[in-house]
């Protein structure tokens, strides 16, 4: 029932998941009255589809805090629950950030060693695709949250992306050690001096990025969201540009005739709702955050995330992978998440 | 002396801003073993220019501190100097921003009333300009320091832009009042509820930089920093993309041909050097920073913004602003730059 389109983009984007991801198995949560009828147009989804009845949702501008007070009976949480009760091997939503993060937190709990999930994302490169953690669930970090960051980023990374040794890089106004904030300063001295087998770049800036100097962007969660919608913006204003561009003469109407199907793969190569859908990590299970203006090939774009961490064994790899970073050894202090 | 190319890219691009702006006469500090033979080159500078010689310069990598104390000498400090002596209308260099900063507050000091200078500078949007402060000045903002940076961007865009009611936005990762952190809440209720002559627009997020939705966007020195840079290295992927496309096939050449004039206008209109020149707002003087990595046409930009800054009497209009601010009062505690 979530996103700005609920619930026709999420019926639409499952029956698009479903051509691509036929073996996939889908347990809905919403009002039937609104959610039946959509799903009676596509009988094809009839086998795959589980439609469970709530009249309540959370809506866009609920505070996470008075959803975890009163919103026990709402399709996300009931959603989640899911997940916590085994029924459903991850979830997707398209609403309200904050109530899902505060909602996940809460019935699924965070990894042990993990003191805040982080909101990751996928940002297109000039190499591939760098993850760029945290997008928005942390406004104030400090340096053992990037430190905790670093790590499920890199363990990401190669459960999923199938990098053997991927680099993390700390996001900073300048790449010399004297930059930046005391959080980022502290967590790039941990990262160096520790015996943690990660690959530390050090700190990039924000062209970085895009040049894709590193597999794993690390942030806290405020720099990172400007980064992402900064970098959303730059690409529709200059899309914005190019096309006035092509309007602008004859020749250049013609030229564009002739190098479009080119120029559409810039368009699908750069598409944000190729990106979309933002994993939440550090949870004891696996929850992704669609766009709440996505369309239906968005949404299911964030089902194929969800899916894919799921075809990994993404949660029982960044357990595992926790353990042996020892994250549970919680008695330093100068870093309370790495210990001794 | 400063910059990457430095002084080539300096003489080179004060003989560019010499055929723009006739009129501008040229002090500059260096090595005369080194500049001499350079402005020998160009007859038509000899009339504009004046060298002074020192062989003392500002390495990129040293510390601001390390400048204070013992670079009395250098180049840099001897331009900023003659603006606080009065023989200079403004300085413009290429070197170490942090040095240019610290020996710029200090040689020409703060107005009354700015507890810190900022680092502005002017965004491309689909609806032409932005400006943006701070830009890496200053790592931790409070509120009131975000509210300085709104008053000075305010009057920077009447004064300089020739705009006549500048809106002003906050940058966050939402444009709900509950959304960021301290700092943004208390200077957006501060402007919102202060009787400031200031159309405060509230909260805006990373895409509405390009989007242009505001005309002054404030933001503390480490968030803009990263936007900055974010947007650079999206633009250049960007184009790195289209390259890519053109080449793709030879119909795309061809209509990469055809198209070629209007996109090269694309290609000025979001070309970095044409928005090179970072205002250092908030001092008594003006001081511009050029990219370290520019070419001859991006300092001669440079030069262009710290003459347009002078040419708009700026240093003037800010001082009169900031009395009609008030904000020479500072007694009060919720927002000592505001005062009764």
């Amino acid at each position: 029932m979530g996103g700005d389109h609920a619930p026709g983009i999420v019926i639409d984007g499952v029956r698009l998941a479903h051509t691509r991801l036929p073996h996939v198995h889908y347990l809905l949560f919403g009002d039937e009255a609104r959610v039946g009828p959509l799903l009676d147009r596509y009988p094809e989804l009839r086998g795959v589809c589980t439609l469970r009845h709530t009249d309540e949702a959370v809506s866009n501008d609920a505070k996470p805090s008075q959803v975890l007070r009163t919103g026990r009976r709402s399709s996300m949480w009931l959603a989640v629950d899911a997940v916590a009760k085994g029924e459903a091997a991850g979830v997707v939503s398209a609403g309200n950030t904050g109530a899902l993060m505060a909602v996940s937190k809460f019935v699924l709990r965070t990894l042990p060693g993990i003191d805040r999930p982080a909101i990751a994302g996928m940002f297109p490169t000039t190499r591939g695709e760098t993850v760029v953690l945290d997008l928005g669930a942390n406004v104030d970090c400090d340096s053992t949250n990037l430190v905790q960051f670093a790590i499920m980023g890199e363990v990401f990374a190669r459960a999923v992306l199938g990098l053997e040794q991927p680099t993390i890089g700390i996001l900073n106004i300048g790449s010399e050690d004297l930059k930046g904030n005391d959080a980022v300063k502290t967590a790039a001295i941990t990262l160096r001096e520790s015996p943690l087998p990660i690959r530390f770049h050090g700190f990039i800036e924000g062209n970085d990025i895009g040049a894709g100097t590193v597999d794993v962007v690390v942030t806290d969660g405020f720099t990172g969201n400007v980064a992402l919608k900064t970098a959303e913006g730059t690409i529709k204003f200059y899309s914005t540009f190019l096309k006035e561009g092509f309007r602008h003469s004859w020749m250049a109407r013609l030229g564009y005739l002739l190098a479009r199907p080119a120029l559409n793969k810039v368009k699908i190569r750069t598409d944000p709702r190729r990106y979309n859908g933002a994993m939440f990590l550090g949870l004891n299970g696996i929850a992704v955050k669609s766009h709440g203006g996505t369309d239906a090939f968005g949404f299911a774009n964030a089902v194929g995330v969800a899916v894919d961490l799921v075809a990994h064994g993404y949660s029982e790899r960044i357990r595992k992978e926790l353990e042996r970073f020892t994250l549970a050894d919680r008695e330093s202090t100068t870093c309370p998440a790495i210990g001794g």
